[in-house]
């Protein structure tokens, strides 16, 4: 495990690179190889056996590619897939839920914690278990909020169908008086801005993808593998982000770039049955 | 091709049981293999070769599975895969997008017509070109309707929301008068009520699914390959409808086969990188 060695990120889709836009800010000299999965995307309806078999093969692409270190961008496949890409790989892997968790149990004061993420995510109970293990005294009311996806991917962040969705399926978590809530979804910090409007002030929101970066930063700093700081703020160049993709994206690759300030010089669409990559032109 | 082979029906994931429920209308007798790619469902957001490669495979499947005819049950495979499938296969293909376009054309009585369905369907500009084939003088407005899928799959399908998205997605088509509106996506049947509540009596809605059924009657009829008929109006047992898909469904199945109607003694698994089969027990 090389310092000069990428970091590897990968998600079901384009939804990941909120946790690529966190590393850039935590890790501004480090090169970064971003897999989305987008010939399959979305994993959220899907069964953990297929959820799994999917990230292993993502996983050893990334590590075939050089990567450093694995980072599950994806809250499904780090609620399902972790147990199976630590017993496949020798390189480190690190989620969004486990940080999630920890960040979530220093927040709460009245030890009532919110979760909301896709179907499987919320089916798994993975942040609840790992909420337990940390502090088994602390309660916690998980909500699935199937739409919040398609809604953040069609681009209506401040649309009223997105704050009624929002309201709907934060009802019960607010009726059991939470006082913190997981953003258990990669693409929920996009709708950061709406969903602490309808949670208001009293609920601190707990985002997986800026708690994830700096796991990973405290990870390669521990092994002693952090590539060499060059200027503090430093903005990393659009060199130092590859973007590899099962299938062309459509029309939410370059809203994210937008919204999330990330640019990059390389994307590539990748065959994960052959292996084969191919290059994409960059708009 | 045997009269007494089955009728293969291919969709994405589960939408495509539309189709089947109107042929089992129109078909009693039949037996219908029925493949939800539910692996990597939705195809609407996919690119057009990702969608001609997956469509391949499942026909493929099909009909070495032993069907007599392909019926593509995807508005987004049918508007992109069929000149793919025609030249690779030795059986008929019919897809939902001719059938549609003819029964727009006999409806409109102002030859304006509206079209919604996934973005994939539009982009294609599938159902506006065979439209333009069959009458020249037809006006098309054509409109994306991205969320209704998810909205129809959540089972919000009287939900205050459905009927904000589909009075925004109806607002362009109605401005420019059309009297005629095509349901271009499979799982739109499902949501027909809600959709004729918005659109009014003024407006006819075209359903992709009952217009498919019909011209694959049509064509078995003509080529002499309708299995024998035994008594009017009988419903096709459980038996005679296999569904074979490449995830564990989720919710939607049961939701999907309770709406309309369908029974089925076969829930198959299938790898397609391998062709291997697996029950699954059916609930």
């Amino acid at each position: 495990m090389k310092a000069s060695a990428p970091i590897g990120v990968f998600d079901s889709g384009i939804g990941g690179l909120t946790v690529v836009s966190a590393l850039r800010m935590l890790l501004p000299e480090e090169d970064i190889i971003y897999f989305g999965d987008t010939a399959r995307v979305p994993y959220g309806g899907r069964s953990p056996q297929t959820i799994e078999r999917y990230s292993l093969e993502i996983a050893n692409f990334l590590e075939a590619q050089g990567a450093k270190i694995i980072v599950v961008a994806c809250n499904t496949a780090s609620a399902l897939a972790i147990p199976a890409l630590e017993s496949a790989l020798s390189i480190p892997v690190i989620g969004v839920v486990d940080p999630g968790a920890a960040a979530a149990v220093a927040s709460t004061r009245n030890r009532r914690v919110g979760i909301i993420g896709t179907r499987a995510t919320i089916a798994s109970g993975a942040y609840a278990k790992a909420i337990a293990r940390l502090a088994p005294e602390v309660e916690t009311v998980s909500q699935a909020s199937p739409l919040l996806v398609p809604l953040i991917e069609e681009g209506l962040l401040d649309h009223s169908v997105t704050f009624t969705m929002i309201r709907s399926y934060l009802e019960e978590p607010f009726a059991r008086g939470i006082d913190t809530l997981v953003l258990g979804c990669t693409h929920y910090p996009l709708l950061k801005k709406t969903i602490a409007e309808v949670a208001g002030a009293s609920v601190t929101l707990v985002d997986s993808a800026t708690n994830c970066a700096q796991a990973v930063k405290n990870l390669l700093g521990e092994k002693n593998v952090l590539r060499a700081f060059r200027a503090e703020g430093e903005i990393a160049n659009a060199d130092r982000l590859r973007i590899v993709l099962t299938d062309r994206a459509g029309h939410f690759l370059p809203v994210a770039k937008a919204t999330l300030g990330l640019h990059s010089k390389h994307m590539e669409l990748c065959d994960l049955q052959t292996g084969e990559l191919t290059e994409i032109p960059v708009d």
